[in-house]
């Protein structure tokens, strides 16, 4: 399973504050993190072309490289807000700093919820009084990242050893998901020395190979955040074994994220090989991670993968052969159209996790993606009430 | 409601014939209209890239612009087939022109249902034995759209006068609808006299405006066909009014397709004005009608809009400006963001027919899209058996 436990290795220089300020019921509901000393900071934001008002601040506080407050609400995402949503925000940020004597370009804020609905400010900025005395001096990652789930079923939170430094990830994150250069909302943490300019360049990258490879629902929230803290504490680490650590996390998270997809049971990856290009291959994974009836087929254990060969066949713009097209199932590739669909029934219906490969047969791209299978589930959580 | 219930007008010089074959079970799966005199014909074909075999056939027999009879089999789409596939549907092809003593190259074949099991054609042959003693004289195109259902749950036809001619349209489909140049499958006969090209040129107009606006979930058939017979017998018309009675009928089909979308409980309209042009109208109509947040809010009436302003801001590639959007609801755009969610809601869960009007405010693009609500009953439908 992906559910996490405990968090292995804890971080040092950062304090957090998590609380339940009232916004829509009595769960936590505001989450705040804070550097001790001022870290170098990078951040994604969403490509949805309507972006919540947070963002736009955090795009302008993300120009400096240097981040040293998060501070993130749940049950409203503060989107379709507009000036008066963005004065809000602001104040929130404001209301941070002052309390932490930091400079408020150092804040990083996140709303996540409900889009069109007035954010109740007064209610966090309350909530925000004697901030740096409410503080844990130890940063509690499990508790913030409870904090801001929205319809997620459980915290998302990893950790890993870097020689002397640690890195820490959360997230948050079950459905609008098809992130578009980050998912929804994803932190890291860490004590190594490293410049925000490095950071930068390691975030979109594993970004690409992760977070950008997952979908739930093809939905791309408006609130899509993945940022990391960085305050040197540690001192300086292998740069690389850095980058390869963070990938390592966010691909941990990335799965997590699927698990939780909104009414999801399985965890559904998609292999393509054989594609003309990266590019070509990342194509088809996400037209079958995304298909409707692949994912019901996935759901019950539905031996019709002729679903796939149609999702993989409407990719209109990619190089495709009928005759060297293959697909299979299973970690090692070793159910095939050969078997039975008894066999095919057995192993969908008989797992929690299931690969599907695909080889194209006409090149050497290749790509991995993240999802999820489709189920009432899903219609109920989204229809009955408003999430 | 959409749903017809006899055919209105009849057209000269067509013959039908429907049975059960046992393909799968003892409803009926195999339909074959003949026309008396051969009809200049025009098809259009899915856009998949892994086609039907029987798509390939028509795709050939569609060159010389003659039809004479069409065969559609149901319960298996004869895909992922190969050679083998291909042989059995030039022998059904070959099984009707010999009965009816035709040009093998006038024949168009269809077949849709499963994908990748072998297609019994012994059983489609046989049941073509005495073909045309078995005819009826005048075709039963009720009976007719009857034999070529797969999860629809009712038979969907047309007709109307175009002068002395009359036009006649049936059509099915319900799951794997996003057509790409044609429905699922869909057939027009006229005994109007008119030339091939006209025919094309006409069709290909109309399915842009009608069928191509069309989606069920995503999922592009590798099975569509939309095809027109013209055998002339009535005589030339005036070609406008034919063109405007052929775009009538699509979109009648088109909507009787969304409403009868897989698990569907309510049709779904989207206009698009106000876009930058109409390509762009195009593109954001399309994410909001395929965006499973909007289609489970629609469902059951949850007045959370914010999900509209998320469809359409994820679509990257088109000129947004957040502060000239606006979106309304109703056929006269009556409820706004101003109107309480009360309102909203009871709108939304008091009709069947739900129109959302959004105006993007850059240009003058505009553009219609069909869609359908997204209910337990989809994942029901295509979780839980082969459909």
């Amino acid at each position: 399973m992906e559910r996490p436990d405990t968090l292995e290795y804890s971080v040092q220089g950062f304090s957090s504050y998590v609380t339940n300020c009232g916004i829509k019921d009595t769960t936590l509901d505001l989450g705040v993190v804070y550097s001790h000393v001022p870290a170098a900071g990078a951040a994604i934001f969403t490509k949805n072309q309507f972006v919540g008002e947070p963002i736009k601040i955090g795009r302008k506080h993300n120009e400096n490289g240097i981040f040293q407050a998060l501070v993130v609400n749940s049950k409203n995402a503060n989107v379709a807000t507009g000036e008066d949503g963005y004065k809000k925000a602001m104040a929130i940020c404001s209301k941070v700093a002052t309390e932490l004597s930091i400079d408020v370009t150092s804040v990083l804020p996140s709303s996540t919820g409900v889009i069109g609905h007035p954010l109740p400010f007064e209610k966090v900025v309350s909530a925000l009084d004697s901030l740096s005395e409410n503080l844990n001096e130890q940063a509690d990652f499990a508790d913030f990242a409870k904090s801001i789930m929205t319809t997620d079923t459980f915290p998302k939170f990893v950790s890993a050893k870097i020689g002397d430094a640690v890195l820490v990830g959360v997230a948050k994150g079950s459905g609008m998901i098809e992130p578009n250069m980050a998912t929804m909302l994803s932190y890291f943490f860490t004590d190594a020395k490293i410049s925000s300019e490095k950071l930068d360049g390691f975030l979109r990258k594993a970004a690409n190979k992760t977070f950008n490879r997952l979908s739930v629902d093809t939905d791309t929230s408006t609130s899509d955040t993945l940022a990391i803290f960085a305050n040197g504490l540690a001192g300086e680490v292998d740069e690389e074994l850095f980058y390869t650590t963070l990938e390592e996390l966010c691909t941990k998270l990335t799965r997590m994220l699927a698990r939780d997809g909104e009414g999801a049971t399985k965890l559904f990856l998609v292999d393509v090989n054989g594609a003309a290009n990266d590019s070509e291959a990342e194509k088809i994974g996400r037209s079958i991670v995304n298909s409707p009836l692949v994912k019901t087929m996935i759901y019950k254990g539905d031996p019709n993968w002729g679903r796939v060969w149609m999702a993989v066949g409407k990719t209109t713009d990619v190089r495709l052969d009928e005759s060297k097209f293959s697909l299979a199932w299973g970690a090692d590739g070793a159910i095939t159209k050969k078997d039975s669909s008894e066999v095919l029934t057995r192993y969908l219906q008989g797992n929690e996790e299931i690969i599907l490969k695909v080889n194209i047969g006409v090149g050497e791209g290749s790509s991995r993606f993240y999802g999820c299978d489709l189920t009432e589930g899903y219609v109920k959580i989204n229809a009955y009430y408003t999430t």
